[in-house]
């Protein structure tokens, strides 16, 4: 199998925890793409993905999946011995599917857009709307308040114990600095979580 | 087991779709909330979703879940009786994830955001940008132009029947009409796969 990714990139950081968890990371070959370059709006990439965003897993008879979320979820079901990141019984899946729906609409995507309208990263390719991207700034700021407040109780988001929740949650405050938005100094409880997180050996690969 | 939701709005639709085709409709109560009038906003709702979004399942212990996606899955796992719509294996619930995905952030979101930014619907809760609702309206008919291809020699969206990525786009599809946005003349195979999926029980609930 093969992850086509880009080692810096938020969406790619959450597939590589998630399998680092898993103890999966030597099961596939990475390979870099370069999205600055453009490499990801080839022709070759697009029969890939034809979204052109990375990652994408390639398994050995050529099918391909994109979209972290499905990526996870192949690993997830396809090694059952491994810990459990997505929940194991009913509710704990469906709360997981909630927190993840919520950290991907109201934290990730407001962060990947607030980067992509505010800094002109992606110029040459979209319309950047510098308005728009502080709105998302605000959503960024707001979500990160309501995390320290459901901090305030728990270890972890969700299901009292160590998700993909973390991981999605985590790579989105960590990538948040590219838009000059860091955990705020009252924000005690999503610090403490955040410093527990990045303590995991599969939060430096 | 009580869904609160908007009747007109679409993410309840799509669950009421899903229930419908799991034949679990009657299982639940349905308790309507007027978004419009902002019943959604009040604190009593906020303690059941503190996004304060339709639709929210609660279980009869009180337990809530928020967002399509999660209600969905919580039916798909508690009900393994019913048609399975969220895929039978690893790999198909992969490519399941995936299109839920793409249909959620470059059709279904766009959509809604194309609504709020252009509509001025919930401007007392918010700031359109109808810079953004135009670029929304464009992703909408980019991923139309996209499904159409993709249609060409698919019945169905994903695992070669009947799944939950119908149910989402074809709702979509249906929601893009208040942004004035519809099947053009030449997506005969979107146009032949939509009344192929609005001739089911399902889409009349």
């Amino acid at each position: 199998m093969k992850i086509f990714e880009s080692k810096t990139a938020p969406n790619p950081r959450r597939v590589r925890m998630f399998m680092a968890e898993k103890g999966l990371l030597n099961s596939v070959e990475f390979v870099e793409v370069d999205i600055q370059k453009g490499e990801n709006l080839t022709p070759e990439f697009a029969a890939r993905n034809p979204m052109k965003k990375v990652p994408v897993l390639e398994l050995d008879d050529g099918t391909c999946i994109s979209e972290t979320r499905a990526i996870c979820r192949f690993f997830e079901e396809s090694y059952p011995d491994t810990p459990r990141l997505l929940g194991d019984n009913p509710l704990e899946k469906a709360h997981l599917e909630q927190w993840l729906c919520w950290i991907d609409m109201f934290f990730f995507m407001p962060t990947g857009m607030c980067f992509q309208h505010t800094s002109g990263y992606f110029k040459d390719r979209m319309t950047p709307i510098q308005e728009w991207g502080e709105e998302c700034g605000k959503s960024v700021e707001k979500f990160m308040h309501f995390l320290n407040k459901h901090l305030e109780t728990r270890e972890y988001i969700c299901c009292d114990r160590f998700t993909a929740a973390d991981i999605n949650a985590f790579v989105t405050v960590a990538f948040a600095r590219v838009v000059n938005i860091r955990i705020k100094p009252g924000h005690t409880n999503l610090q403490a979580w955040y410093d527990r997180i990045k303590s995991r050996p599969s939060a430096q690969v």
